[in-house]
């Protein structure tokens, strides 16, 4: 549902880049569908196949006026996004806590940081602090590439930019980060490249 | 906001449990809060002091119709309340998922079986496979006693309604639960019950 685009953003209607997007790959067989629902799918796809529990978190809403109809749905009449304090994923993969948010880029040769909000940086520092296994989920709509980059290199990023780094380049994406690959069974596997981080950073 | 509850139920105003015990305690010091608002409380203050990251996730609203005024908040005009698939809060703790949902009841000889929703109860029992540390918060209102039942204690009695059973016995959750202290701090520091459970499963 595009209302929830995007995650946790709020009072605004879907990015350009997300709906660029969409434009873009609605004729490339499954890459047509969103990154949350391939993201749905994965996880459903997990959870039924007992490997994972891993949700995403509904949005905020400020509740201010409902109708109580006889026999029928209480009816909200009056609400508000609100901006959401955490991160829009989370649950458990291998005993360990597993926290997360998924972004999309029409950008080739950088991440721009401007499309994470200070609040999620710090939540996910907040979980790397706590043992979690924290990280981003990047979709290089163009070059048709999904990576899974730990935490640890967006915090570092985010709190250079003052040096005039607004983004992260591909190439510490794909050096430090674990792409996620292709599979028959499933359109977003990312648990694969979640394996190599939680290998990898002995979490 | 008691729009909010019953957590993640549908289409219903708070349970005349939560809304008898809040004027039952109305002027009993902190014990007026409802158990959300301590749950919040004690979040809060864990996640501000580095020990834990543990929030109540939101409750899931159907977004039927919205209106883009220029220059001012989108306003959701038509929306409805929705079924939670999962618990009401969950998060990270001593390196470990943490996955529970909190109840409230004026009985005191027993907890019934209603209060839980069956998909809450295949949900903890998902996570009790997976690893995770799976409880319910049992808030007894009138003997002012609250405990941290496993799941598993909930999932034996649950499966087993149907020898005509349908609660859990106080003795059961006395015994088999770990209480949750009074502390000076803080209202409701259920995570002391939480190591206690951790210990004794050695999750």
């Amino acid at each position: 549902m595009t209302i929830n685009y995007p995650n946790g953003r709020q009072f605004v209607p879907p990015e350009n880049v997300t709906s660029l997007q969409q434009n873009l790959t609605v004729s490339q067989s499954n890459r047509g569908m969103s990154l949350e629902r391939e993201l749905n799918q994965a996880n459903s796809y997990y959870r039924t196949h007992g490997l994972a529990n891993i949700h995403k978190k509904p949005t905020p809403i400020q509740i201010v006026n409902v109708n109580y109809p006889k026999r029928s749905a209480a009816k909200i009449t009056e609400a508000y996004f609100r901006q959401a304090s955490t991160t829009d994923y989370n649950g458990i993969y291998q005993g360990k806590y597993i926290d997360f948010d998924a972004k999309e880029t029409n950008q080739t040769t950088s991440f721009p940081l401007q499309n994470v909000h200070s609040h999620q940086v710090k939540h996910l520092a907040e979980i790397v602090k706590l043992g979690g296994v924290a990280f981003l989920i990047i979709r290089f709509t163009r070059l048709r590439e999904d990576f899974v980059l730990p935490a640890s290199i967006l915090i570092d990023y985010w709190h250079n930019q003052a040096d005039g780094r607004k983004s992260i380049p591909y190439q510490i994406i794909a050096t430090h980060g674990k792409k996620i690959p292709n599979a028959i069974n499933l359109t977003l596997p990312y648990l694969k490249a979640v394996d190599e981080l939680i290998k990898e950073q002995n979490i």
